[in-house]
């Protein structure tokens, strides 16, 4: 038996795509099992475009026209299509009353038939499944070409305490009834996210499953970025505890395998431990045996991950979007540097970014030689708009109508606004898209000026701490050559105050604070827990208290393209209005 | 038996308060069965604050008081509490494994004992209930004071074809086995957001399970806004057809009623049609009969409703995040001046409001003089700020650096854009809250400036679509005489072209417009159906084009009140990048 993984990217809804894919790749010489992505049918994430009709309409027909047409595409007896789709209940107004996540088979006496029911649903972070989909309550094996085959989709493979149920320990019961009590391999149809090392813990699991299940594994997963969430592809077939065949990551590809009976040999391992929550199957990234911890770097394998994954997800966003252009505001610091430098690597032809240098009355000459230096090492071009003047008519202004003296916070929030309005009219002249380059540091702690330095249609770099720009930031230099002048880097970061209620000069050192933070973010820790671990506890009450005051700024960011565990975007939900005792203070609770 | 209901509100994880509340309303005096609304311990909707170690230490301690304290505060023989609140199952981390909403009884033998789990959650629209909670499988009917009491959470009374179970038909067949087949009262502890019609619904509801167990009916819910979602309280007891005690609405109550033996009577009735969806549930607004459809027009008691839920969205709002100034832009039109005058209708001791109107080069003199008699009407202060020279600084600066023509339509988004400056820099010195002035039928098609016109902490009017806005402000100067000049209601609605890439001037005439997007908001309609319902399709083809192009401009928005079934906002989740040929096009497909 051949096994195709077929690793695709369609936009949502690309219907016409998805079907050109299937006509362009198959015909009656495609013989073997192929394997498609989790909703291949459909794309994923999809919230709530499931459930409106123009959606299941178009759904509908794309259905009837493959039922009609892929079986006489393939040789049924040959060729055996297992493809990830989603299958509606309706009511008589055409609306759904539930929905599927399942596998289609189409060949070996099936034209279009849904074999196989998605388990478990990841309601956690990013995903709502079970927000619109029904879960199914039976493991499936089919035969295919003589074997013996079991089936699963995406997140079936990763039971752990939280699930009331696990697949693959129903397939390992399923197993026992068969002939021999031999299953003869493992497939499973995924849509799994990116985030860091999480690539390196699916092929973990998967040789896990294999030795538990005694046969090999195969793995099809999607690639691509839909708006925030990007997918790295990555598919393989595993045996035991070697790698047969592995597809490319963040890219399309097609990977084949000739199924062999030699496999294995496989070991008797104890199940997984899944008494830990979700967050504790991937790694965070917090050194804990220090005191107070701190974040481990990341290796020059991590940032290369990082790198294409952000490459991706930019393009992704921009091509879905029909962008040809983009916009940036360059301001001589890191944050923007790298976000200039990592969008320009990723340019495709017939794209081309302007760069905005807007100096204020106060940004020093070396910025604007260090931003020249750096569009120069890019060969993108750099626009000088001083704001001084403009700035100076808005402060006139204020002070004809108003007496009050402006605060150098509403003065400098007045400058990034500033910025905002040149950068903005520039991409309404050209429909162009203005990335935001915002760190996730300055957005947990809420440095930043809402309608300011804020703005965007998307942010690169908004998933990782500032002590992780630097750390790509030098990935870069080290593999282009000083790309980035390397006194961007070595500079002190560039701190004008601009938070709101508070004086933020005294905020801790970003690599503190970047602990803490991921002490909030990724182990959910209370004050109390983070002193324990260290923490200063004046630091502690200080990040505590800006970031519970800034959800409202996060409330209106721009999409967040995802690399961690616990991004703030899609996944991160969290009220505004809340009592303000919960994080800090009430210390003297009766 | 004295059945209590207490209609209360507190902030969002406010356990002082929580605890407060209880200790200063019930003593050994307080006899009888008292019922607090669904989650009163912790407050809701609490998203992923329940997974936080914070939240989950500090309500543990609130518990532990609680359980300590009031046994001995009340008269154990003579008292039984049903309180709402959430139920922890942890790991040894501290964090959770399951979390239940559940119903703890004080008094009569319990110390702060779970006793019911809260079957249905829902899972549609701003909930996400399955995300958060684990189900319970049992239904419940206790003994309170020799009474039989079945007890239901919020949406358990709602069953329909989208559920799998029907905790209130579990009832009728638990109802059978009790002694002479009676069920003495059936209670509700709810936590059931506002939109307009739904407190009828609720009513109606509460009477046929009345009559479908043969016993009153006593329904508590919560009251007060968290961030865009309202909660209207209205808590009643119905028997049969009778609503023998109701609360007041849009604020806190605690209503009593003296248990009575004779009740009824109850007819046989069949159980309520559960073959729709949800949202057939609560009336859409569709006029259906006429062709095409139009929005059935608000009677005044909806608008009075409307009034007062905005008012309690937009105040609680201020108080949770401890707002005494609020910032608005009066441009002269109906939006924001119906928004200022809602605001300052709204006004608590203590807080004021500050109204900037910022005149354009092509704003007609008219315009002043409408938003100055408004101003005066209202008795607030209007700060007029011409920003005539700012702007052309602004295009000069431009024209210096760039050699292309300024489209009319970045002219106004850049005009846009310093006026929403000059109000934050206010904002920014005084720490006010900025209030966003725009409509649902303009968020809908994306005919707003992103960081202009569409900016503010909060979202007044942004749920009602513009028909609406006309019939709100005319209901209240029919309340008020007059208080909104009548001509800045009778004048043509101010449409400068504001949105990004398209012709808006012309879009539809409003009452058209709203009309197609309540199809395609609410009831989910295709193109295709729309056109069926007797649109225009040059119409319809433009509205969809505009509605599926803005997506990225609703995900930067503020949060909007919700008052209808269907607002933007948290309920309202759709990708921005997705195909293109969704909503339109694509005609000849294969």
């Amino acid at each position: 038996m051949h096994v195709f993984i077929h690793q695709t990217h369609h936009s949502i809804a690309d219907f016409k795509g998805i079907e050109e894919y299937l006509y362009s790749n198959l015909n009656k010489e495609s013989h073997g099992l192929h394997i498609f992505p989790e909703l291949f049918l459909t794309g994923y994430p999809l919230q709530d475009l499931c459930l409106q009709k123009p959606f299941i309409d178009k759904y509908h027909r794309l259905l009837e026209r493959l039922t009609s047409k892929l079986p006489k595409l393939i040789d049924q007896e040959k060729c055996c299509l297992l493809i990830g789709g989603i299958k509606y209940n309706l009511n008589e107004r055409s609306l759904p009353i539930s929905i599927q996540n399942v596998v289609y088979q189409v060949g070996l006496g099936k034209k279009l038939d849904d074999i196989y029911t998605k388990q478990l649903l990841p309601n956690y972070d990013i995903f709502d499944e079970k927000k619109y989909f029904k879960r199914g309550t039976d493991s499936f094996i089919g035969e295919f070409f003589g074997k013996k085959v079991g089936i699963l989709i995406c997140e079936d493979m990763w039971a752990s305490s939280f699930h009331e149920w696990d697949p693959v320990h129903d397939l390992m019961e399923k197993k026992k009834k068969l002939p021999k009590g031999k299953l003869d391999l493992t497939v499973n149809l995924s849509g799994s996210p990116f985030h860091i090392n999480k690539h390196q813990k699916r092929v973990n699991r998967a040789k896990e499953i294999s030795h538990l299940l005694n046969c090999p594994f195969a793995y099809s997963n999607r690639v691509g970025a839909e708006d925030e969430v990007i997918f790295d592809g990555g598919s393989f077939v595993i045996d035991g505890d070697k790698v047969l065949v592995e597809a490319k990551r963040f890219t399309t590809d097609l990977i084949q395998w000739e199924y062999s009976s030699e496999n294995g040999p496989y070991t008797e391992i104890k199940k997984q431990d899944t008494s830990q929550t979700w967050e504790g199957l991937f790694n965070s990234r917090l050194e804990l045996s220090t005191t107070p911890p701190t974040l481990e770097p990341l290796s020059d394998d991590q940032c290369m991950e990082i790198l294409q994954a952000l490459t991706l997800g930019i393009q992704d966003y921009a091509q879905k979007n029909q962008i040809k252009k983009f916009s940036i505001a360059l301001s001589g610091g890191i944050d923007s540097s790298l976000a200039l430098t990592i969008l320009v690597l990723s340019l495709k032809e017939k794209q081309d970014v302007e760069v905005l240098f807007m100096p204020g009355q106060k940004t020093p000459q070396k910025h604007y030689e260090l931003a020249k230096q750096l569009c120069s090492n890019l060969k993108v071009p750099m626009v000088n708009i001083p704001i001084k003047f403009l700035n100076s008519t808005a402060l006139n202004l204020y002070n004809q109508h108003f007496s009050d003296r402006l605060s150098e916070y509403s003065e400098n929030s007045l400058q990034a606004r500033l910025r905002s309005l040149v950068l903005y009219t520039r991409t309404n002249q050209f429909n162009s898209m203005a990335l935001n380059t915002s760190n996730k540091s300055e957005i947990a702690i809420g440095y930043s000026t809402i309608y300011g330095d804020s703005v965007g249609s998307i942010s690169l770099l908004g998933d990782l701490y500032k002590t992780e720009i630097y750390e790509v930031a030098k990935f870069i230099n080290k593999k282009f050559n000083d790309l980035i002048p390397p006194e961007i880097i070595s500079q002190e970061p560039i701190s004008v105050q601009k938070s709101s209620t508070v004086d933020t000069k005294s905020i801790p050192h970003y690599k503190i604070l970047d602990a803490i933070l991921e002490g909030i973010l990724n182990y959910r820790y209370s004050e109390e827990d983070l002193i324990n671990k260290g923490f200063n506890q004046e630091d502690v009450e200080k990040v505590l208290n800006l970031y519970q005051n800034s959800e409202y700024k996060r409330g209106q960011f721009c999409p967040i393209l995802k690399v961690s565990v616990k991004s703030f975007g899609f996944g991160y939900r969290i009220p505004i209005s809340k009592s303000k005792q919960l994080y800090t203070g009430d210390k003297n609770e009766p």
